[in-house]
């Protein structure tokens, strides 16, 4: 395989080529790395409803065609120049959030945005305003959040991509690429989530489960999960979900009423997952006044005003933030999940409902859509 | 002195009788004590902006004939009932933030917010929903703020009064009931500031100065003012603002574009002092992205919405809180503050910037609304 180092590799690669028209599996040429990346031949991916989102969006920053996909784990087949970080053969989990290890960001303790190459939702590489990726009629096909996995091998920059212990199984670890490290990292590096508070989270998605374990992992005694269906308690109970409101389910208390008289007057934090601003207020109501946090991971439509007053956060003594990737810096703390998950203290196998082939890609979209799995393997090859 | 416990006293009051009208000063009675509540000999007062605003205010909260103050210092007459914390004899300083020392809130090291003695804007006093003034008609006289100090005699709850050092300069401790605290404590507790950091303040009022000083303290190594007012940098440097930025005053960048570009990606902690919910939005954009603080302590008028957009909690890493008595623990925090300036580490004396005896009170009020002081302190006798 180190024979096509240097040159484009012919693979196979899924391609969204119109919004929201089934993927189509076609032959693609992979450039070889530029300086300051990797060519990784992908294992298995797992879909998020990020990509759902960039499938079907007619507008920019969604593009056509494009290759999606960014929860994965794969081998690195080949390296650029001053590449020291990564060899050959390496197993990696790459990430759309950068960690180049070197700016002011990424040297803090305190951020995880990446101001050398920060997060955007770009057609390109991280690094380069370019793309590895053309069909072959030599057509360019666009990138996605830096990683685009929905193809047998794809070229991602060394400040995206984690080392990781080849060992793992690739169909757990690889959902430390996003959703999971998104909700448990908001519990455990932003919010700080301590033994023996109280949490309350707003929708029960993938990412709310997650969120949901990471508060069980920090010792959380009440998790109360708030969600339109009410069958999302039980599959909540499997991630340390305690108690369950059922949103609009009554017809005289709010949610946060509700959630104040059981927890004696608010969450000590608080979790967005649904990305509606108004919930942001909703979630901020039901926070513990003098010290509650809420957070903010879910993701509204671009200009959604929260609708939180200044004399609310005067007067209350609570704090708003939001997370990105949960917080978490993706060198650092991907691996100490992942040891987590090997001493079986952090759950992975609960969040896999499905797995499915490459070829099949296009029922994994059916199952999330239809909101029948929390993730979905697709194994490059079976 | 002593002889008069357990009974009316008659002495001096200047009463707000019609909002925006002098005020008069008369003959009134105060009344003993209740229990878990102490008689106070006021030695001074200070005029703080929140006076003012509730002396010029038509509609409820305010209300008339009322005795308005709520910074000041004062010797314990007499006690009530179940006080033992403090002797007739001791010198103390009433807050309007309680700390009953019992509840939740004053249990846990992360909340200020009595819950016991709730923060409100009440006529009465803060355990019992009644009076200590009459005038000598017998009509009720309201207080204001759990304090009302601009009487000779006032009564408190002891969770509304901290007991300190009586050989501190009366005309400095009177500040830290409530204007100097607050923005002190908005800088070392509510946003922690660290040494080295940088620091934005929207607002060089008294409160903003408070800031300043509190930063300095804390070892900030920039702290940038902003306000509309030119002069406000010469004042501004006597408590450590290092940089100015003359509000409207650049026809192209707005103050968030000026504090990144001299921060090099804005300032880790920003404070908003003016009370404009607008300005939020500008402190917030000032924030570095990754870590910074905003940290809301002016009042804005009741229901004026934040206009920050959920994208932008969601992707900045910011986080935003209010400050209310600048996070401070009034009974250990002030003491705190106290030893500070014996210690000659926290200026007080610069904030004092007029001393009127108690028969010239209204002329505090014309200096402190045409801008003209910071703090006037008001001797009950000279
Ligand atoms: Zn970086
Ligand atoms: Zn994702
Ligand atoms: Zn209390
Ligand atoms: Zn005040």
């Amino acid at each position: 395989m180190e024979g096509r180092a240097g040159k484009p590799i012919r693979c196979r690669a899924a391609v969204s080529r119109k919004p929201g028209e089934p993927l189509t599996i076609e032959e693609v040429m992979v450039d070889p790395p530029m300086p300051h990346e990797v060519r990784i031949r992908v294992i298995c991916t797992s879909l998020c409803h990020s990509d759902i989102t960039f499938w079907k969006m007619k507008d920019p920053p969604a593009c056509f065609p494009r290759i999606l996909g960014h929860e994965a784990i794969g081998i690195v087949e080949s390296i650029g120049e001053n590449v020291v970080e990564v060899s050959v053969g390496d197993t990696v989990i790459p990430t759309f959030m950068s960690d180049c290890g070197d700016c002011l960001d990424c040297k803090s303790k305190k951020s995880n945005l990446c101001s050398k190459l920060p997060f955007k939702v770009s057609p390109w590489m991280s690094r380069y305003e370019s793309s590895r990726f053309k069909d072959l009629n030599g057509e360019v096909l666009y990138h996605f959040l830096f990683v685009s996995s929905f193809s047998e091998y794809t070229v991602v920059d060394v400040a995206n991509v984690v080392k990781v212990d080849p060992l793992l199984p690739p169909n757990r670890a690889c959902l430390l690429s996003c959703g999971v490290s998104t909700g448990v990292g908001a519990a455990w590096r932003t919010a700080g989530v301590e033994p023996g508070s109280t949490v309350a989270i707003f929708g029960l998605g993938s990412i709310g489960l997650a969120v949901a374990e990471g508060a069980r992992i920090c010792g959380a005694t009440k998790i109360i999960g708030v969600d339109v269906n009410p069958e999302k308690f039980e599959i909540g109970k499997k991630f340390g979900v305690t108690d369950f409101i059922q949103a609009g389910n009554d017809e005289v208390k709010t949610p946060s009423q509700i959630i104040n008289e059981m927890t004696d007057g608010g969450a000590d934090y608080c979790f967005e997952c649904v990305g509606m601003a108004s919930l942001v207020h909703e979630a901020y109501a039901s926070s513990r006044k003098g010290w509650g946090k809420t957070v903010v991971l879910g993701v509204d439509r671009p200009g959604s005003q929260l609708n939180i007053s200044s004399h609310e956060v005067l007067h209350s003594g609570k704090s708003l933030m939001g997370s990105l990737f949960g917080g978490l810096k993706a060198k650092s703390d991907i691996p100490v999940l992942l040891k987590k998950y090997a001493d079986k203290e952090l759950q992975l196998d609960e969040f896999v409902t499905h797995e499915v082939s490459f070829e099949d890609i296009n029922k994994a979209f059916d199952l999330l859509i239809r909101g029948e799995c929390l993730r979905c393997v697709i194994w490059m090859k079976k």
